[in-house]
């Protein structure tokens, strides 16, 4: 920018307050993971009409807004989403905008919050959207590999038995007839097995085959994918134009459902935390 | 939510990694500042045909999301924007969220960029948006009124210096002919006269005439609007229906496009600081 | 300092450890408390011999260690002590260290604790001391005028609390017999009053007679004292050397045993939170 | 404590200053470095007629002091100190004080502080210490053992640097007769076999049979020594008491002067970062 005469004057009586901005740098040589969770989305996904217990549109929508967030922001190795909530992985030797904390969880946020939006119609082409959603976000920051591992297995771990739960929740609801409350008070206290053996013999749903989407979660790594596009040339030994196929190797956010928890993910994928 | 047992077991394990989120309480007694700033905008403002030096679709877009983020957040006294940024106040006896300033910083920035996406359309119509902005935020902390009150002064002053510059610069470039790199070197060191004075000679504007919103960008207070709206209703007395005005009172964001450098701004709004 | 061959070679390898140093500036325009506590007091009071309630020894000690670290270090406009406990405010205004929070803690910690093995002597003719003390420190930062008068006059009712407490309870076991246990039992659920009551009715004492020091804790100031020295000078006029008495004025921490909560005390000290 | 019926008063209007304290959690899982730096000990040294370039009862009485930190304090797994400064690591398992790097700085340094006045007449017999010094402390944060040792060798390549300045230095004075500015021009630019030239050639020093205390430090490590004391015993079968030596194990803290930087010493001293 530049500056004027009565500028200069504004400036050295007003600049100051630069000053009570405070550094909030992420310690180095630490992964920062970001999460985003939907602020209000109950209330949202009523009002949308999301299909329950699981709406595979609004997943969908969830993560092709995760994966604007990755190829938009720099060094986010993995991320990882269920239900209403993603976390982002920034690589632990990323120095984005000096490591600042605010950075990123505000580019985050913002990125994801407007990509809702703007991919909406893309998944609910027959619901419009019917106000701006709210999303929050945070960070926190693991000094080794096995916390940022334990990390995402607390998330998916999470995954596994809300979405069990509301499984069953759902399936005594709409074709058990039970009222909510009822259903609630069913399931009170009941473990795993407990829920299994209810899906199994009252609704004949077996858990284990319910879709990797919903029980897993999704995450989004990076991989190199072969593109293949046609292009038009002249080729030196003829006198006409044609068309070829042409193909090259692109990283892309790759999305997968599978297991986070153990570590043979990790011995599958080890490019993902070494050096990038 | 529910637990299983083998969600029992997976928690115990896992969950010990909640315990690295740090606290990032905001000062008690002292006004929060969140800023919020458009990531990459000189390319998106290009890419989506603004006019130059201001777009006003663009401007009363950006004063659509501010007034959303008011409306949706709890305890902003006064909001100011000019050009691509945002600064939102919380009052100093805001105990939003434990005043943590990720909460502060993240519900900010999603509302806002969600809701530019989202109200895009109603500005501009017949410019398709291309692509999900991101936008960045920050949390400055001000201990004292004067300190805020400079602040904010600091942002208007900025408006108004960088206002002049891009009006002329873009004068000498529309009006005048000159390439970008001849007008940018025409106005190396000119002081705020010197530009005046060019705007006045050379083309005929009379800078103090230019729009308020363009010279002292945009502010955001509460205030009381009186609400008319029709309501049909059957008098006691009377056997049919009829339409009548009803009025009420509403606390509303209300537009301003004022000076908020000096005192008389907040001699005329003392409300704005006061305990809400 | 300086460097050499190899030790270019070592830095370039190791220094980037300094980087993980974060900043930590107390928010600008507040006041700095630094609070210092003794570490284990009791035991240390104890194998030491201190007189129960009160050791005036020991707390002519702390005022001593106290006077020494506002000389020591700058910017502290007030300090406030009682038993063990001391706090420095430095003023809002200040910038020594750039405002590094550990800076305040540990200088100021440092320069007690090494002041209190130092100055103990002084105070404990009769008494060697046994092992070097170890002190806490913490920051607390206060954005206005109000929060920390009202942060002291907290240590001053707390200091008035305990000492009356004390007072009654060693009262009871040094005089009227009771063991510990039966002094505390006694005294649970007692008011103020019944303490006053206690002491004067069984043990002739009204409490409001007992010393200033005990009752408020101790106070230092910055004033202006009146240093009178003898000098020996020839005058103009005269032969023969001869000793006069020279006075200057010089700004000395200054003790004061009074109340610090209510207006009175600001209203007689302005100079303390003005400008320095 | 106990509370009375004004104390009840007092506490409930003025007892909101405690929350303006805000948590200062050092990130798990990580090692916590706490350095004490003397303050103003260039001074302090010549009022005290510190040998140079080394005196060996101040460096001896750092030990002493550090070591009493160790002990004192918890979690504590390794020391290093050369010239006025001491690092002490905390484990990263250590949950002393909830981690509060305020906790950490301030016990430290008040430990050392009174530790050095205690300790002074220990080594410096026939030097009073003429007024309490000051030390300031800082905590820094490493999350790999890869980094604590790489600070940890910073530390000691610094220590190499400066001494082989310094012992070049006070030979060219001392010995050479030349004045310090003439010593600190004679070494501008001189890499370290330039220095080691000068101190053998003119001053018959080969710099390498230096003290090893100089040259590399000292490191306090936690070992188990055979402490052996006499006790006067009445063995069952005799009807004289007599005096026995009785032997046990005690884990001491444990001085070495030696490598640090390379693997050698870690390898040899796998205790010191294991869990304890």
């Amino acid at each position: 920018r530049t500056s004027s005469g009565s500028a200069g004057m504004a400036k050295s009586k007003f600049e100051y307050v630069k000053e009570f901005e405070v550094q909030d740098t992420c310690l180095r040589n630490c992964w920062v993971v970001v999460r985003v969770d939907g602020k209000n989305f109950h209330r949202f996904s009523e009002q949308h009409n999301f299909t329950k217990p699981n709406d595979i549109r609004a997943l969908q929508l969830m993560n092709r807004c995760a994966k604007n967030v990755m190829k938009e922001l720099d060094n986010i190795c993995i991320a990882y989403g269920s239900s209403d909530e993603y976390s982002f992985v920034f690589h632990k030797n990323s120095n984005w905008h000096k490591r600042r904390a605010s950075k990123f969880m505000t580019h985050v946020v913002s990125q994801f919050a407007s990509s809702y939006v703007f991919y909406w119609k893309e998944f609910f082409s027959s619901q419009p959207i019917l106000y701006p959603p709210g999303f929050d976000g945070r960070v926190v920051i693991y000094p080794s590999e096995e916390n940022l591992k334990d990390y995402l297995s607390w998330r998916q771990a999470d995954c596994h038995i809300n979405n069990m739960y509301n499984t069953v929740f759902w399936a005594l609801v709409q074709k058990g007839g039970l009222t909510p409350a009822k259903a609630q008070e069913r399931l009170r206290g009941t473990l795993s097995a407990d829920k299994n053996e209810i899906l199994f013999s009252e609704f004949g749903i077996n858990y284990n085959n319910e879709p990797l989407i919903y029980r897993k979660g999704s995450v989004l790594i990076w991989q190199k994918v072969n593109e293949v596009s046609k292009k038009t040339v002249k080729l030196s030994n003829e006198t006409e134009e044609q068309e070829v196929e042409v193909s090259r190797w692109r990283t892309e956010p790759v999305l997968l459902h599978t297991d986070l928890i153990g570590e043979q993910f990790w011995e599958e994928h080890t490019a993902i935390l070494s050096y990038r």
